[in-house]
């Protein structure tokens, strides 16, 4: 059976993009794999950002990214669900992968030369990132590592890194393979420009959680197909970020109909968006229910954190011995 | 009271060179601040070094280290003895502290510059190393670090982490001073080629556990002040190697005795270093008797470093507990 790792960032509210992209794909792998699932929210990677440091900040995002993902339907029995600081025995890894990766080959990495270009100091962390990525993986021994196409080069060198591990202290790590979900790619942000995204500030995103009325104000404004100027217009659905919500969030019988009624100019924009907002409303509003019962009971999301932590740290813990043991630490 | 830390390189066997200029000062610092004198056995600093690379030379040598400080004296019960690896929280505070160190500082680091010139691949672990010595410093809290003069590099940037951190999170550490012990650059190397050293090969080093007829081997044919070409030359026993060890090794009668008769050609430079034998040997021997003894015992060695693990942790806790809190890492 494969063994799944992905890291969650914690940005605190997740959106659709995060939702189609990853969150749902975390279930689907869940339900597969079971344990086997290894789900991490990576606040340690989190610091790598000064903007996280913000003690409040950091633990309330923290903490929101996992009752989002409860929300959805993770359920943190049946898969492996916690918080990256809770299990330091990623920084003890960490550590020993420094010793075996060049600053070369992490100088060179894209991710790093974009996120530094415009720095005048630059913090290490944004150097050492991709080092404590590989160990994230590492640690659980994880084959299967479904990320975005941006990490195809961070994963090259989590392999990279478990082969001279493996050369310099004996046959330890498998080479984990990046599993791409394409989708992530392919949902554009509300206002039209590009890929939604935290990065460009609100109005790119709706959010997972957000209020129904809240997400209603920015469809309302969302640009559809140019090409549409008149109500009497034909459109083309492909070409409107609208068509590309329908295709996620309505059901069969309603996605024919705004892609017909767009294509005849049939219906309006606005009525094609408020059948999007009625499928919407379907969709997120048992999610935000369910989220707000656990806003109302924090020690679920802490119980269940706490015993992910625990379950992490035992499949780490023979690892890590094994590792110790291989790099010739004294054992007493 | 002061909190003293200090890191100490598994090398295997010490010189008496390490003895001199390291480990007596340690005997006389945990004889003033007992448990606060810290010490630690630095294996995770030796993986910087790929000569580390081989399990049973490190676990080796991190053990002979901490047995031949026993064996001059060290008293594990008085002071806090351990080894790094047995306390994770290093790494743990290092990654924290990775992200508030600059690139450029770590790239300007003087030793580090020394190290990689020759390389054509530089482990990560190198531009890292100072990182790793700030927390080793820092989660103690210790405010004085005995160092060589190479050191000052490093233990300015560790005041400088110590301020950063105070800066973003709120006042916490301070800021430690390094104490210079000035004896450990005067001893030179046996074979008249400047300081002792390791690095050097043994031919220059006197080990402290070396048996008495090798360091005869090494004594005999040691290069003395070059003035002195005949037997009845007189010479400068401040300019010869045999005159500096007799300041260390010697009582004082003998010491008037070899510098009056070496700048008198009253004795040869052979019965000067019969003497210094002499003296070696009264001082060596209930060293390595003592080392010896250790050998035999080895769960004694153990132990100690189990109870000195225990109680470094038991130290670090509640300041790592306090880092984390500060850091926003989410509290179950």
């Amino acid at each position: 059976m494969p063994r799944v790792f992905s890291g969650i960032q914690p940005t605190g509210e997740p959106h659709i993009g995060n939702y189609f992209g990853a969150m749902q794909n975390y279930v689907k792998l869940g339900n597969l794999y079971g344990k086997n699932s290894i789900y991490c929210v990576v606040d340690l990677h989190a610091l790598t950002s000064p903007t996280s440091f913000d003690r409040e900040l950091l633990a309330q995002r923290t903490f929101d990214m996992a009752l989002a993902n409860f929300a959805i339907g993770l359920d943190p029995q049946k898969v492996t669900f916690f918080v990256q600081s809770h299990v330091p025995e990623h920084q003890e890894l960490s550590w020993i992968f420094t010793n075996i990766t060049p600053v070369g080959d992490l100088e060179r990495m894209t991710q790093y030369k974009d996120k530094t270009e415009k720095l005048e100091s630059i913090p290490a962390g944004l150097l050492m990132y991709p080092v404590l990525m590989a160990a994230d993986i590492l640690l659980y021994k994880a084959d299967t590592v479904p990320v975005g196409e941006d990490q195809t080069q961070h994963i090259e060198l989590t392999r990279e890194i478990a082969r001279k591990f493996n050369h310099a202290f004996g046959e330890t790590f498998p080479e984990p393979k990046a599993e791409y979900n394409r989708q992530a790619l392919r949902i554009p942000g509300v206002d039209g420009n590009g890929k939604m995204g935290k990065s460009k500030g609100e109005s790119s995103t709706i959010g997972l959680l957000e209020p129904l009325d809240s997400i209603w104000q920015k469809l309302r404004v969302a640009p559809t197909d140019p090409a549409r100027v008149r109500r009497t217009d034909p459109g083309d659905p492909d070409k409107c970020l609208i068509g590309d919500y329908h295709k996620l969030f309505s059901d069969l019988p309603t996605i024919e109909l705004v892609y017909q009624g767009c294509r005849t100019a049939g219906i309006g924009c606005v009525d094609c968006k408020k059948l999007l907002l009625q499928s919407m409303t379907e969709h997120l509003t048992p999610i935000q229910e369910r989220a707000q019962e656990l806003r109302g009971d924090p020690d679920f999301v802490r119980d269940a954190l706490s015993q992910g932590a625990r379950e992490a740290r035992a499949i780490a813990a023979p690892i890590m011995e094994e590792v110790r043991t291989k790099v010739g630490f004294l054992k007493l």
